[in-house]
Protein backbone atom coordinates (compact mmCIF):
# COMPACT_ATOMS: atom_id res chain seq x y z
CA UNK A 1 0.00 0.00 0.00
CA UNK A 2 1.18 3.52 -1.30
CA UNK A 3 1.32 5.63 2.24
CA UNK A 4 5.50 6.35 2.37
CA UNK A 5 5.83 9.72 0.91
CA UNK A 6 8.32 9.73 -1.47
CA UNK A 7 8.83 13.35 -3.70
CA UNK A 8 8.47 11.16 -6.79
CA UNK A 9 5.41 9.77 -6.01
CA UNK A 10 3.65 12.92 -4.42
CA UNK A 11 2.53 16.42 -5.40
CA UNK A 12 1.41 18.89 -2.77
CA UNK A 13 -1.34 21.71 -3.07
CA UNK A 14 -1.71 23.81 0.08
CA UNK A 15 -4.61 26.46 0.37
CA UNK A 16 -4.32 29.27 3.03
CA UNK A 17 -0.37 30.54 2.96
CA UNK A 18 -0.69 31.89 6.91
CA UNK A 19 1.33 31.03 10.10
CA UNK A 20 0.82 27.24 9.10
CA UNK A 21 0.38 27.08 5.35
CA UNK A 22 3.82 28.90 4.68
CA UNK A 23 5.37 26.74 7.43
CA UNK A 24 4.15 23.65 5.64
CA UNK A 25 5.43 24.81 2.32
CA UNK A 26 8.58 26.09 3.40
CA UNK A 27 9.26 22.59 5.31
CA UNK A 28 8.00 20.36 2.13
CA UNK A 29 9.85 21.96 -0.44
CA UNK A 30 12.90 22.05 1.36
CA UNK A 31 12.19 18.12 1.64
CA UNK A 32 12.43 18.55 -2.39
CA UNK A 33 8.25 18.32 -2.99
CA UNK A 34 6.85 19.89 -5.53
CA UNK A 35 3.72 22.06 -3.79
CA UNK A 36 1.32 24.83 -5.33
CA UNK A 37 -0.74 26.81 -3.44
CA UNK A 38 -3.05 29.71 -3.53
CA UNK A 39 -3.82 32.58 -0.88
CA UNK A 40 -6.51 35.67 -1.17
CA UNK A 41 -3.51 37.43 -0.04
CA UNK A 42 -1.49 37.94 -3.17
CA UNK A 43 1.90 38.94 -1.40
CA UNK A 44 1.74 35.77 0.56
CA UNK A 45 1.62 33.83 -2.77
CA UNK A 46 4.59 36.16 -4.01
CA UNK A 47 6.61 35.70 -1.32
CA UNK A 48 6.54 32.34 -1.22
CA UNK A 49 7.33 31.61 -5.09
CA UNK A 50 10.35 34.12 -4.06
CA UNK A 51 11.50 31.78 -1.14
CA UNK A 52 11.22 28.83 -3.31
CA UNK A 53 8.52 27.26 -1.05
CA UNK A 54 6.17 27.03 -4.33
CA UNK A 55 6.41 25.75 -7.84
CA UNK A 56 3.12 27.11 -8.59
CA UNK A 57 -0.43 28.04 -8.26
CA UNK A 58 -3.06 25.35 -7.80
CA UNK A 59 -4.22 25.70 -11.69
CA UNK A 60 -0.53 24.18 -12.48
CA UNK A 61 -1.21 21.20 -10.26
CA UNK A 62 0.02 17.89 -12.72
CA UNK A 63 -2.89 15.90 -13.47
CA UNK A 64 -1.14 12.72 -13.60
CA UNK A 65 0.50 12.51 -10.27
CA UNK A 66 -0.47 11.77 -7.10
CA UNK A 67 -1.83 14.93 -4.34
CA UNK A 68 -2.05 15.44 -1.30
CA UNK A 69 -4.38 18.87 -0.37
CA UNK A 70 -3.85 20.70 3.08
CA UNK A 71 -6.23 23.26 3.89
CA UNK A 72 -4.97 25.91 6.29
CA UNK A 73 -7.90 28.89 6.04
CA UNK A 74 -9.86 30.81 9.08
CA UNK A 75 -12.25 28.34 10.48
CA UNK A 76 -15.70 30.06 8.83
CA UNK A 77 -13.42 29.93 5.29
CA UNK A 78 -14.10 26.01 4.96
CA UNK A 79 -17.18 26.07 3.33
CA UNK A 80 -16.34 28.16 0.02
CA UNK A 81 -12.71 25.97 -0.48
CA UNK A 82 -14.92 22.97 -0.36
CA UNK A 83 -17.28 24.28 -2.53
CA UNK A 84 -14.41 26.02 -4.72
CA UNK A 85 -11.86 23.15 -4.68
CA UNK A 86 -14.48 20.11 -5.00
CA UNK A 87 -12.59 18.68 -8.37
CA UNK A 88 -9.17 18.95 -6.20
CA UNK A 89 -10.95 17.85 -2.97
CA UNK A 90 -12.47 14.55 -5.03
CA UNK A 91 -9.48 13.43 -6.76
CA UNK A 92 -6.67 14.09 -3.93
CA UNK A 93 -5.26 11.18 -2.53
CA UNK A 94 -5.35 12.39 0.89
CA UNK A 95 -7.23 15.91 2.22
CA UNK A 96 -6.35 17.20 5.38
CA UNK A 97 -7.51 20.81 6.93
CA UNK A 98 -5.63 22.41 10.42
CA UNK A 99 -8.41 23.78 11.95
CA UNK A 100 -8.64 24.43 15.66
CA UNK A 101 -12.51 23.67 15.90
CA UNK A 102 -13.68 20.88 13.78
CA UNK A 103 -17.56 20.51 14.67
CA UNK A 104 -18.08 23.49 12.08
CA UNK A 105 -15.41 22.02 9.73
CA UNK A 106 -17.23 18.67 9.67
CA UNK A 107 -20.71 20.02 9.47
CA UNK A 108 -18.95 22.24 5.79
CA UNK A 109 -17.84 18.84 4.97
CA UNK A 110 -20.98 16.94 5.23
CA UNK A 111 -23.14 19.73 3.28
CA UNK A 112 -20.05 19.82 0.50
CA UNK A 113 -21.43 16.70 -0.26
CA UNK A 114 -17.74 15.64 -1.19
CA UNK A 115 -16.45 11.95 -1.07
CA UNK A 116 -14.77 12.26 2.56
CA UNK A 117 -12.59 8.63 1.97
CA UNK A 118 -9.69 10.58 1.43
CA UNK A 119 -10.54 13.11 4.49
CA UNK A 120 -8.49 13.71 7.61
CA UNK A 121 -8.96 15.99 10.05
CA UNK A 122 -5.80 17.28 11.28
CA UNK A 123 -4.68 19.68 13.99
CA UNK A 124 -1.20 20.92 14.52
CA UNK A 125 -0.41 22.23 18.03
CA UNK A 126 2.01 24.59 16.86
CA UNK A 127 0.69 28.22 16.74
CA UNK A 128 2.48 31.62 18.00
CA UNK A 129 1.37 34.98 18.83
CA UNK A 130 3.31 35.87 15.84
CA UNK A 131 0.83 35.21 12.41
CA UNK A 132 1.43 35.18 9.00
CA UNK A 133 3.46 34.09 5.88
CA UNK A 134 5.70 36.12 7.16
CA UNK A 135 6.07 34.72 10.59
CA UNK A 136 6.52 31.72 8.95
CA UNK A 137 9.35 28.51 9.03
CA UNK A 138 9.92 25.28 7.92
CA UNK A 139 10.81 23.88 11.58
CA UNK A 140 7.68 24.88 13.30
CA UNK A 141 6.15 21.52 13.50
CA UNK A 142 9.26 19.87 14.90
CA UNK A 143 8.58 18.01 17.98
CA UNK A 144 5.23 19.92 18.26
CA UNK A 145 1.94 17.25 18.94
CA UNK A 146 -0.45 17.20 15.74
CA UNK A 147 -3.92 15.62 16.54
CA UNK A 148 -4.86 13.26 14.07
CA UNK A 149 -9.34 12.23 13.50
CA UNK A 150 -10.69 10.41 11.28
CA UNK A 151 -14.36 10.44 10.05
CA UNK A 152 -16.69 8.56 9.70
CA UNK A 153 -15.84 7.54 5.97
CA UNK A 154 -11.93 7.50 6.18
CA UNK A 155 -9.80 5.06 4.84
CA UNK A 156 -7.42 3.62 7.16
CA UNK A 157 -4.78 4.63 4.29
CA UNK A 158 -5.50 7.99 4.28
CA UNK A 159 -5.14 8.14 8.09
CA UNK A 160 -1.61 6.46 7.52
CA UNK A 161 -0.60 9.15 4.76
CA UNK A 162 -1.50 11.84 6.75
CA UNK A 163 0.29 10.20 9.92
CA UNK A 164 3.15 10.13 7.32
CA UNK A 165 3.20 13.23 6.39
CA UNK A 166 2.95 15.20 10.02
CA UNK A 167 5.56 12.93 10.88
CA UNK A 168 7.61 14.09 7.62
CA UNK A 169 7.02 17.64 9.29
CA UNK A 170 8.46 16.60 12.55
CA UNK A 171 5.48 16.28 14.75
CA UNK A 172 4.50 13.90 17.22
CA UNK A 173 1.14 12.34 16.71
CA UNK A 174 -1.80 11.89 19.10
CA UNK A 175 -5.11 10.07 17.62
CA UNK A 176 -8.48 11.29 19.08
CA UNK A 177 -12.07 10.97 18.32
CA UNK A 178 -13.37 13.46 16.32
CA UNK A 179 -16.41 14.13 18.53
CA UNK A 180 -14.46 14.99 21.57
CA UNK A 181 -12.40 17.69 19.63
CA UNK A 182 -13.71 20.75 20.77
CA UNK A 183 -14.82 20.24 24.03
CA UNK A 184 -11.13 19.28 24.73
CA UNK A 185 -9.89 22.10 23.01
CA UNK A 186 -12.26 24.95 24.50
CA UNK A 187 -10.16 23.75 27.75
CA UNK A 188 -7.03 23.42 26.88
CA UNK A 189 -6.11 25.95 24.22
CA UNK A 190 -9.11 28.17 23.83
CA UNK A 191 -9.98 29.10 27.63
CA UNK A 192 -6.52 30.06 28.31
CA UNK A 193 -6.97 32.52 25.05
CA UNK A 194 -9.63 33.57 26.28
CA UNK A 195 -8.14 34.78 30.07
CA UNK A 196 -5.26 36.25 28.63
CA UNK A 197 -7.29 38.58 26.69
CA UNK A 198 -9.68 39.03 29.75
CA UNK A 199 -7.03 39.91 31.97
CA UNK A 200 -5.14 42.55 29.97
CA UNK A 201 -9.11 43.93 29.18
CA UNK A 202 -9.06 43.88 33.15
CA UNK A 203 -5.65 45.96 33.25
CA UNK A 204 -6.60 48.33 30.11
CA UNK A 205 -9.61 49.45 32.16
CA UNK A 206 -7.57 50.74 35.35
CA UNK A 207 -5.97 53.17 33.10
CA UNK A 208 -2.57 52.96 34.26
CA UNK A 209 0.97 53.98 33.30
CA UNK A 210 2.75 51.87 31.90
CA UNK A 211 5.44 51.69 34.32
CA UNK A 212 2.92 51.41 36.73
CA UNK A 213 1.99 47.47 34.93
CA UNK A 214 4.70 46.29 36.47
CA UNK A 215 5.12 43.15 33.72
CA UNK A 216 7.82 41.56 35.45
CA UNK A 217 5.83 39.54 37.83
CA UNK A 218 5.04 36.76 35.47
CA UNK A 219 2.41 38.93 33.88
CA UNK A 220 4.39 39.31 30.24
CA UNK A 221 4.84 36.03 29.85
CA UNK A 222 1.07 34.73 30.97
CA UNK A 223 -0.11 37.11 28.52
CA UNK A 224 1.65 36.89 25.71
CA UNK A 225 -0.81 34.76 24.15
CA UNK A 226 -3.09 37.76 24.35
CA UNK A 227 -1.11 39.22 21.22
CA UNK A 228 -2.76 36.77 18.93
CA UNK A 229 -3.77 36.68 15.76
CA UNK A 230 -7.32 38.93 16.27
CA UNK A 231 -9.48 37.47 12.83
CA UNK A 232 -8.07 34.07 13.81
CA UNK A 233 -9.39 33.98 17.15
CA UNK A 234 -12.83 35.71 16.69
CA UNK A 235 -13.50 32.47 14.47
CA UNK A 236 -12.78 30.23 16.99
CA UNK A 237 -14.51 31.94 19.42
CA UNK A 238 -17.71 31.92 17.42
CA UNK A 239 -17.04 28.40 16.15
CA UNK A 240 -17.02 26.63 19.18
CA UNK A 241 -18.82 29.20 21.68
CA UNK A 242 -20.96 26.49 23.33
CA UNK A 243 -17.80 24.78 23.99
CA UNK A 244 -16.44 27.72 24.99
CA UNK A 245 -19.11 28.48 27.00
CA UNK A 246 -19.26 25.66 28.89
CA UNK A 247 -15.37 25.91 30.02
CA UNK A 248 -15.64 29.29 31.19
CA UNK A 249 -18.24 28.33 33.32
CA UNK A 250 -15.89 25.82 35.32
CA UNK A 251 -13.22 28.17 35.20
CA UNK A 252 -15.06 30.52 36.55
CA UNK A 253 -16.96 28.04 39.28
CA UNK A 254 -13.06 27.09 40.52
CA UNK A 255 -11.89 30.76 40.78
CA UNK A 256 -14.95 31.69 42.53
CA UNK A 257 -13.85 28.48 44.64
CA UNK A 258 -10.25 29.82 45.54
CA UNK A 259 -11.66 33.79 46.18
CA UNK A 260 -13.87 32.14 48.67
CA UNK A 261 -10.93 30.18 50.42
CA UNK A 262 -8.87 33.84 50.47
CA UNK A 263 -11.50 35.54 51.29
CA UNK A 264 -12.55 33.55 54.63
CA UNK A 265 -8.46 33.31 55.21
CA UNK A 266 -8.99 29.51 55.17
CA UNK A 267 -5.15 28.64 54.69
CA UNK A 268 -5.32 24.96 54.77
CA UNK A 269 -7.43 24.94 51.64
CA UNK A 270 -5.98 27.69 49.97
CA UNK A 271 -2.48 25.76 50.50
CA UNK A 272 -3.83 22.43 49.07
CA UNK A 273 -5.39 24.68 46.16
CA UNK A 274 -2.00 25.69 45.38
CA UNK A 275 0.04 22.68 45.95
CA UNK A 276 -2.41 20.27 44.08
CA UNK A 277 -2.21 23.01 40.74
CA UNK A 278 1.23 22.90 41.01
CA UNK A 279 1.92 19.30 41.53
CA UNK A 280 -0.53 18.70 38.18
CA UNK A 281 1.36 21.25 36.36
CA UNK A 282 4.83 19.66 37.41
CA UNK A 283 3.79 16.67 36.44
CA UNK A 284 1.35 16.58 33.38
CA UNK A 285 2.56 20.39 31.03
CA UNK B 1 25.94 62.70 52.24
CA UNK B 2 27.57 59.19 52.38
CA UNK B 3 25.03 57.48 49.79
CA UNK B 4 27.19 55.84 47.23
CA UNK B 5 28.11 52.05 47.46
CA UNK B 6 31.61 51.06 48.20
CA UNK B 7 32.67 47.90 49.57
CA UNK B 8 34.60 49.96 51.64
CA UNK B 9 32.53 51.71 53.63
CA UNK B 10 29.46 49.42 53.59
CA UNK B 11 28.87 45.91 54.97
CA UNK B 12 25.89 43.76 54.13
CA UNK B 13 23.09 41.78 56.25
CA UNK B 14 20.52 39.29 54.65
CA UNK B 15 17.84 37.56 56.62
CA UNK B 16 16.36 35.11 54.58
CA UNK B 17 18.61 33.13 51.84
CA UNK B 18 15.86 31.91 49.03
CA UNK B 19 15.98 32.79 45.31
CA UNK B 20 15.73 36.44 46.34
CA UNK B 21 18.51 36.92 49.38
CA UNK B 22 20.52 34.12 47.91
CA UNK B 23 20.68 36.23 44.36
CA UNK B 24 21.46 39.28 46.66
CA UNK B 25 24.05 37.75 48.50
CA UNK B 26 25.75 36.44 44.84
CA UNK B 27 25.53 39.92 43.43
CA UNK B 28 27.21 41.75 46.19
CA UNK B 29 29.91 39.49 46.66
CA UNK B 30 30.91 39.53 43.59
CA UNK B 31 30.95 43.18 43.90
CA UNK B 32 33.43 42.53 46.22
CA UNK B 33 31.13 43.45 49.58
CA UNK B 34 31.06 41.27 52.94
CA UNK B 35 27.78 39.99 53.59
CA UNK B 36 26.75 38.15 56.31
CA UNK B 37 23.10 36.19 56.40
CA UNK B 38 20.97 34.22 58.06
CA UNK B 39 17.97 31.35 57.06
CA UNK B 40 16.16 29.02 58.77
CA UNK B 41 17.50 26.47 56.39
CA UNK B 42 20.85 25.71 57.51
CA UNK B 43 21.68 23.85 54.32
CA UNK B 44 20.96 27.02 51.99
CA UNK B 45 23.60 29.32 54.57
CA UNK B 46 26.23 26.23 54.29
CA UNK B 47 25.58 26.21 50.46
CA UNK B 48 25.96 29.94 50.82
CA UNK B 49 28.74 29.82 52.59
CA UNK B 50 30.78 26.88 50.31
CA UNK B 51 29.87 29.10 47.22
CA UNK B 52 31.18 32.22 49.50
CA UNK B 53 28.55 34.49 48.52
CA UNK B 54 28.87 34.73 52.36
CA UNK B 55 31.46 35.59 54.68
CA UNK B 56 29.64 34.64 58.04
CA UNK B 57 26.60 34.89 60.08
CA UNK B 58 24.54 37.67 61.30
CA UNK B 59 26.78 37.28 64.62
CA UNK B 60 30.08 38.13 63.15
CA UNK B 61 28.56 41.67 61.74
CA UNK B 62 31.19 44.40 62.32
CA UNK B 63 29.85 47.19 65.01
CA UNK B 64 32.02 49.73 63.33
CA UNK B 65 30.90 49.34 60.14
CA UNK B 66 28.08 50.78 57.89
CA UNK B 67 25.63 47.97 57.69
CA UNK B 68 22.49 47.51 55.02
CA UNK B 69 19.94 45.29 56.16
CA UNK B 70 18.16 43.13 53.85
CA UNK B 71 14.99 41.28 54.72
CA UNK B 72 14.07 38.43 52.34
CA UNK B 73 11.57 36.23 53.95
CA UNK B 74 7.94 35.22 53.19
CA UNK B 75 5.12 38.12 53.78
CA UNK B 76 4.21 36.78 57.30
CA UNK B 77 8.22 36.20 58.74
CA UNK B 78 8.21 40.03 59.35
CA UNK B 79 7.29 40.25 62.93
CA UNK B 80 9.47 37.54 63.60
CA UNK B 81 12.33 39.60 62.07
CA UNK B 82 11.38 43.18 63.58
CA UNK B 83 11.27 41.79 67.04
CA UNK B 84 14.10 39.15 67.00
CA UNK B 85 16.78 41.71 65.29
CA UNK B 86 15.45 45.52 66.41
CA UNK B 87 18.97 46.08 67.38
CA UNK B 88 20.35 44.74 63.83
CA UNK B 89 17.47 47.29 62.37
CA UNK B 90 18.28 50.40 64.61
CA UNK B 91 21.60 50.45 63.93
CA UNK B 92 21.95 50.04 60.80
CA UNK B 93 22.14 52.76 57.75
CA UNK B 94 19.45 51.27 55.74
CA UNK B 95 17.26 48.41 55.94
CA UNK B 96 14.52 46.82 53.30
CA UNK B 97 12.59 44.43 52.53
CA UNK B 98 11.60 42.40 49.48
CA UNK B 99 8.41 41.07 50.19
CA UNK B 100 5.44 41.13 47.85
CA UNK B 101 2.57 42.91 50.08
CA UNK B 102 3.75 45.79 52.04
CA UNK B 103 0.77 46.58 53.85
CA UNK B 104 1.10 43.80 56.32
CA UNK B 105 4.73 44.63 56.68
CA UNK B 106 3.80 48.16 57.49
CA UNK B 107 1.40 46.84 60.42
CA UNK B 108 4.51 44.58 62.11
CA UNK B 109 6.66 47.90 61.53
CA UNK B 110 4.46 50.15 63.23
CA UNK B 111 3.57 47.23 65.67
CA UNK B 112 7.25 46.95 66.53
CA UNK B 113 7.88 50.49 67.68
CA UNK B 114 11.20 50.32 66.05
CA UNK B 115 12.43 54.20 64.45
CA UNK B 116 11.91 53.37 60.66
CA UNK B 117 13.84 57.12 58.87
CA UNK B 118 16.15 54.08 57.99
CA UNK B 119 13.65 51.88 56.43
CA UNK B 120 12.33 51.90 52.66
CA UNK B 121 10.38 49.22 51.22
CA UNK B 122 11.42 47.47 48.33
CA UNK B 123 9.87 44.92 45.90
CA UNK B 124 11.94 43.66 43.09
CA UNK B 125 9.50 42.15 40.08
CA UNK B 126 12.39 39.23 39.48
CA UNK B 127 10.62 36.17 40.84
CA UNK B 128 10.67 32.76 39.22
CA UNK B 129 8.74 29.78 39.11
CA UNK B 130 12.05 28.67 40.55
CA UNK B 131 12.47 29.32 44.68
CA UNK B 132 14.66 28.65 46.54
CA UNK B 133 18.66 29.58 47.37
CA UNK B 134 19.84 26.34 45.09
CA UNK B 135 17.89 28.93 41.87
CA UNK B 136 19.76 32.03 43.02
CA UNK B 137 22.00 33.28 40.75
CA UNK B 138 23.92 37.00 40.45
CA UNK B 139 22.08 38.34 37.35
CA UNK B 140 18.41 37.99 38.75
CA UNK B 141 17.87 41.48 38.92
CA UNK B 142 19.33 42.76 35.66
CA UNK B 143 17.33 44.73 33.82
CA UNK B 144 13.95 44.43 35.84
CA UNK B 145 12.21 46.72 37.76
CA UNK B 146 12.29 47.21 41.49
CA UNK B 147 9.78 49.44 43.34
CA UNK B 148 10.59 51.17 45.93
CA UNK B 149 8.41 53.02 48.36
CA UNK B 150 9.22 55.59 51.46
CA UNK B 151 7.25 55.19 54.57
CA UNK B 152 6.61 58.31 56.72
CA UNK B 153 9.27 58.38 58.33
CA UNK B 154 11.62 57.17 55.98
CA UNK B 155 14.81 59.98 55.25
CA UNK B 156 15.39 61.14 52.14
CA UNK B 157 18.99 59.76 52.48
CA UNK B 158 17.85 56.22 52.93
CA UNK B 159 15.66 56.38 49.92
CA UNK B 160 18.92 57.43 48.10
CA UNK B 161 21.11 54.53 49.56
CA UNK B 162 17.89 52.12 48.72
CA UNK B 163 18.05 53.45 44.98
CA UNK B 164 21.97 53.03 45.04
CA UNK B 165 21.67 49.27 46.24
CA UNK B 166 19.15 48.17 43.13
CA UNK B 167 21.05 49.83 40.63
CA UNK B 168 23.90 48.06 41.83
CA UNK B 169 22.14 44.81 41.42
CA UNK B 170 21.37 46.01 37.63
CA UNK B 171 17.76 47.00 38.31
CA UNK B 172 15.47 49.69 36.91
CA UNK B 173 13.82 51.66 39.66
CA UNK B 174 10.20 52.52 40.00
CA UNK B 175 8.93 54.77 42.74
CA UNK B 176 5.29 54.48 43.80
CA UNK B 177 3.17 55.14 46.71
CA UNK B 178 3.48 52.82 49.52
CA UNK B 179 -0.65 53.11 49.93
CA UNK B 180 -0.90 51.60 46.18
CA UNK B 181 1.24 48.91 46.01
CA UNK B 182 -0.83 46.22 47.14
CA UNK B 183 -3.88 47.36 45.38
CA UNK B 184 -1.99 47.39 42.05
CA UNK B 185 -0.03 44.54 42.57
CA UNK B 186 -2.98 42.39 42.98
CA UNK B 187 -3.78 43.25 39.50
CA UNK B 188 -0.72 42.87 38.01
CA UNK B 189 1.05 39.82 40.09
CA UNK B 190 -1.56 37.93 42.66
CA UNK B 191 -4.15 37.76 39.53
CA UNK B 192 -2.22 36.13 36.72
CA UNK B 193 -0.80 33.48 39.96
CA UNK B 194 -4.20 32.87 40.79
CA UNK B 195 -5.63 32.55 37.47
CA UNK B 196 -3.06 29.78 36.57
CA UNK B 197 -3.99 28.14 39.54
CA UNK B 198 -7.50 28.19 38.82
CA UNK B 199 -7.28 27.52 35.48
CA UNK B 200 -4.69 24.38 36.05
CA UNK B 201 -7.06 23.29 38.80
CA UNK B 202 -9.87 23.13 35.94
CA UNK B 203 -8.35 21.29 33.97
CA UNK B 204 -6.79 18.38 36.73
CA UNK B 205 -10.35 17.84 37.60
CA UNK B 206 -11.14 16.27 34.02
CA UNK B 207 -8.40 13.55 34.97
CA UNK B 208 -7.48 13.40 31.24
CA UNK B 209 -4.50 11.57 30.44
CA UNK B 210 -1.74 13.74 29.83
CA UNK B 211 -1.12 13.60 25.95
CA UNK B 212 -4.60 14.85 25.89
CA UNK B 213 -3.52 17.97 27.72
CA UNK B 214 -2.08 19.94 24.52
CA UNK B 215 0.37 21.94 25.93
CA UNK B 216 1.03 23.17 22.44
CA UNK B 217 -1.80 25.30 22.32
CA UNK B 218 0.03 27.98 24.87
CA UNK B 219 -0.63 26.17 27.94
CA UNK B 220 2.49 25.26 28.73
CA UNK B 221 3.86 29.00 28.83
CA UNK B 222 0.65 30.52 30.25
CA UNK B 223 0.80 28.18 33.37
CA UNK B 224 4.32 28.16 34.27
CA UNK B 225 3.99 30.70 37.38
CA UNK B 226 1.27 28.04 38.43
CA UNK B 227 4.85 25.69 39.35
CA UNK B 228 5.79 28.35 41.97
CA UNK B 229 6.52 28.38 45.42
CA UNK B 230 3.36 26.86 47.45
CA UNK B 231 3.93 28.78 50.73
CA UNK B 232 5.23 32.12 49.22
CA UNK B 233 1.65 32.43 47.78
CA UNK B 234 0.02 31.15 50.53
CA UNK B 235 1.32 33.60 52.61
CA UNK B 236 0.62 36.65 49.69
CA UNK B 237 -2.77 35.45 48.87
CA UNK B 238 -3.63 35.62 53.13
CA UNK B 239 -1.96 38.86 54.02
CA UNK B 240 -3.54 40.75 50.64
CA UNK B 241 -6.88 39.24 50.24
CA UNK B 242 -9.09 42.00 50.71
CA UNK B 243 -7.31 43.72 47.01
CA UNK B 244 -6.85 39.98 45.57
CA UNK B 245 -10.83 39.52 46.43
CA UNK B 246 -11.60 42.79 44.34
CA UNK B 247 -9.18 42.28 41.75
CA UNK B 248 -11.00 38.55 41.01
CA UNK B 249 -14.17 40.29 41.03
CA UNK B 250 -12.99 42.70 38.58
CA UNK B 251 -11.74 39.85 36.32
CA UNK B 252 -14.65 37.59 36.76
CA UNK B 253 -16.50 40.60 35.39
CA UNK B 254 -14.91 41.00 32.70
CA UNK B 255 -14.78 37.19 31.87
CA UNK B 256 -18.38 37.33 31.84
CA UNK B 257 -19.23 40.21 29.34
CA UNK B 258 -16.70 38.61 27.33
CA UNK B 259 -18.44 35.16 27.57
CA UNK B 260 -21.93 36.79 26.93
CA UNK B 261 -20.36 37.77 23.75
CA UNK B 262 -19.57 34.53 22.59
CA UNK B 263 -22.79 32.96 23.64
CA UNK B 264 -24.54 35.46 21.90
CA UNK B 265 -22.08 35.23 18.68
CA UNK B 266 -22.02 39.33 18.74
CA UNK B 267 -19.09 38.99 16.45
CA UNK B 268 -18.02 42.50 16.01
CA UNK B 269 -18.34 42.67 20.35
CA UNK B 270 -16.15 39.82 19.99
CA UNK B 271 -13.77 40.88 17.85
CA UNK B 272 -13.25 44.45 19.81
CA UNK B 273 -12.31 42.62 22.86
CA UNK B 274 -9.54 41.02 20.94
CA UNK B 275 -8.45 43.76 19.88
CA UNK B 276 -8.32 45.90 22.31
CA UNK B 277 -6.74 43.95 24.25
CA UNK B 278 -4.07 42.76 21.57
CA UNK B 279 -3.40 46.25 20.84
CA UNK B 280 -2.85 47.33 24.84
CA UNK B 281 -0.67 44.11 25.32
CA UNK B 282 1.22 44.81 22.64
CA UNK B 283 2.36 48.62 23.54
CA UNK B 284 2.49 48.13 27.20
CA UNK B 285 3.77 45.13 27.91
Amino acid sequence: MQDQLKSDDFQFGIIGLGLIGGSIAKSLSANKFEVFAEDSNKSYFDEAIKDKALVGSLDEINESKDLILIICVPVSAHEDVFLKHSNLLNSAKLVTDCSSVKNSVLDDLVKSGLDSKNYVFSHPMAGSEKSGYLNSNEKLFEDKTCILMAGEATEESSLRLCKSLWQLLGSKISLIDLKDHDALLALTSHLPHLISFSLISTLAELNLDSNKIFSGGGLKDFTRIASSDVKMWKDIFSSNNENISNAIDKFVKKITLFKNYIVDNDLENIENFIEDAKNFRDKNL
